[in-house]
């Protein structure tokens, strides 16, 4: 492993994060494969609380995708800890890598006291290495459990990232205030329908299992499933959610829809957009932090694929590279998206800049002020497709030197 | 512009090429945006002759496409002339573009003595610039036509290829000798359904146009749109074949399943593959020349989607230029095709080496024979997705800080 230098889109630090009633972490070096860094965290609750999962929709999976999807039916369920490994997915393992995932989950719940089923997993790391499970049974034996060590729990599930990721918000349900928090990680392997990414997320408000799935679900939809590095799918992406309803002084909420929640709601949409842009800012060897605006779309969906065709371009992305206002290239992106787009009606913008409209370059389109502006740090980027009136918003970097040496130099 | 270094996939040397009967020849340089070389052809039959073309599927096509389907009425017709520069698209260029398109098919047409709409255009270069027709007018006024400058012709029409692209072959009809020959264009912006790409292929076969238009269909669907470089798609992808019918003592043939067309169907199968193979072993920074096959698939769309999954994966394509025998990515790409696999039934090799089945690690897997594999300039990737009986072999390149050079350092 070569020591990747970290990204000049990160944040200054890490953020100051509260702690979660009824949550506690701990972290452990198992030396399965980094050495001298902890690589293993345990996030745990007192009891078995309301907790939901969104997957990969890769049908190559990971032995502990598996093994939450098979105890989170539909999603949602009980549990009572999460337990997570740097460095192995524990993936394209076979039977040996189910019974790896199996071992451990076991290992914790005799530890925690607690059912197999209740221990949630995830592995992230190289594929097709089989797990070694031991010294991750024997770091279950050694935990120290505190109540807010996120950034060391950030860096715990770390692997090519150059920095740990963590947001924090307060929520008001009730007149109550609730902590949300969470940590992810993930730099490469990042695209649409769950980015090469993992999140913990948790937070002390009661709500039924179902409540938590379907309030996790929109979260992801607008923040980690809109976001793409380098349109690569991993076989372990994996968001878990614990709600602990810790100190509330109201009982579980039961229908997603609940007036109470907006506020709520609206918190763990930002949180996670916040997390999923500092996977972004983290993506492999990127110089810029790219916003993609799609508007006058038939759909969002189809805004939305629009705005991936544009963000997944090796062509833009390198023109991004190169702080190259090299617009001909978005026109190629939406013109091979397939969605339906009036060529002679298309307007792009470079910034706040129009760039071209009716078909055609704007004639007061000036290079020198998009080429300024494709030299800052963060470049925005809309197109309007002119045939109707829906949007979306992508997020993704440039394509760098850098991509390549992270990716060809060295296995991650 | 930067010169760049010629690949080292190259062939060694252009091929030796056959003239066509009733084809001429004449090639220019314009300096509409290149110094000091051809970037101006003009292909030209004695008279009309049936032509057939296959064009890109974007939605934001260039001025030439639009004229060339305008004229082409499904996609076949009769034609004298394709003229063709590089250097500027004349895409994304509103009505000015379809001007400039027809002011030079106008005054092709007039030097040629034939109608406008029997001068077929093609364009490659910057998009979105517009296009001053002058330099291509001019130009048409001082052609010298030869039979064969076979290499002139293919030089004329590249932007950043750093080789000319030509092929050649002889197929027999009733007893009779025709010569088919084609020449060819792309290096990046290079997916299916018609890679950032130009062909210009002619024979002396007699052929009715549409049995010349579904003979071109069957070989550009088996040969240019199964190769990728980098997964984007131009606006101005052309392929455009005429049949001049010189010298053959039959009748034009009118049915695309005469059985006499058998042996020319195979060779302008071989002769296009031929062509996309050099395309993509001018793949910008190409370093690897990579044959991904995929079999055990319920379709042969099945097997051509995983293929391209896998042959467009920025994960997979770096560590084939990092030479790493990294499976795991392969495993990933599969898992993110969307398409029908069984996991514990996948088999992967690399080159001649079983290095997975199912679903795990073979036991006797050597790291060290893949990675020999992977130090040559040839590497072949085959996937078993074990669930039927369909297969699909798709080409492309590695992903080097070459084509980040190429794409993110000057404007092509």
């Amino acid at each position: 492993m070569v020591a990747l230098k970290r990204s000049p889109l990160a944040p200054k630090r890490f953020p100051n994060m509260l702690p979660v009633p009824g949550i506690d972490l701990a972290t452990a070096a198992t030396g399965l494969r980094y050495k001298g860094r902890p690589d293993f965290l345990v996030m745990r609750a007192k009891k078995a609380v309301a907790t939901a999962g969104v997957f990969t929709r890769s049908l190559t999976p990971s032995a502990p995708v598996d093994w939450c999807k098979a105890h989170l039916h539909d999603g949602y369920g009980l549990a009572q800890a999460i337990v997570v490994n740097a460095g192995n997915a524990n993936a394209f393992t076979g039977k040996m890598g189910a019974n790896a995932a199996e071992s451990v989950a076991e290992a914790a719940a005799a530890r925690l006291g607690c059912a197999p089923g209740q221990v949630l997993l995830a592995s992230t790391g190289v594929i097709g290495e089989p797990l070694d499970s031991r010294p991750l049974i024997t770091a279950l034996d050694d935990l120290s459990f505190h109540g807010s060590h996120w950034e060391s729990a950030a860096t715990a599930i770390s692997t090519t990232d150059t920095f740990p990721k963590g947001a924090c918000a307060v929520a008001q349900i009730e007149g109550q205030k609730v902590v949300l928090a969470g940590i992810a990680k993930g730099s490469g392997m990042i695209q649409p329908d769950m980015a090469t990414m993992l999140g913990f997320l948790c937070t002390n408000a009661a709500l039924a299992p179902p409540v938590l799935k379907a309030l996790l679900r929109d979260a992801v939809d607008h923040s980690f499933n809109r976001i793409t590095v380098d349109s690569d799918t991993s076989t372990s992406d994996t968001v878990l959610m614990m709600a602990t309803g810790e100190g509330a002084h109201y009982a579980p909420i039961t229908e997603a829809d609940d007036p109470r929640l907006e506020d709520f709601r609206a918190k763990l949409r930002i949180l996670t957009l916040d997390l999923a842009h500092q996977i972004v800012r983290d993506g492999e060897g990127a110089s810029k932090f790219v916003t993609v605006r799609v508007s006058g779309a038939e759909t969002v969906d189809a805004a939305t694929h629009v705005g991936f065709a544009i963000a997944n371009s090796p062509l833009i992305k390198t023109a991004l590279a190169g702080e190259d206002p090299n617009w001909g290239r978005i026109v190629m992106a939406v013109g091979k998206s397939g969605e339906r787009a009036d060529r002679d009606q298309l307007e792009i913008w470079i910034g706040d800049q129009l760039v071209a409209e009716n078909g055609m370059r704007h004639p007061a389109y000036d290079e020198a002020t998009a080429a300024a502006h494709m030299k800052g740090a963060d470049i925005r980027l809309h197109v309007d497709l002119g045939v109707g009136k829906a949007e979306a918003t992508v997020w993704t970097c440039d394509l760098t030197h850098g991509y390549i040496s992270i990716n060809a130099d060295y296995r991650s």
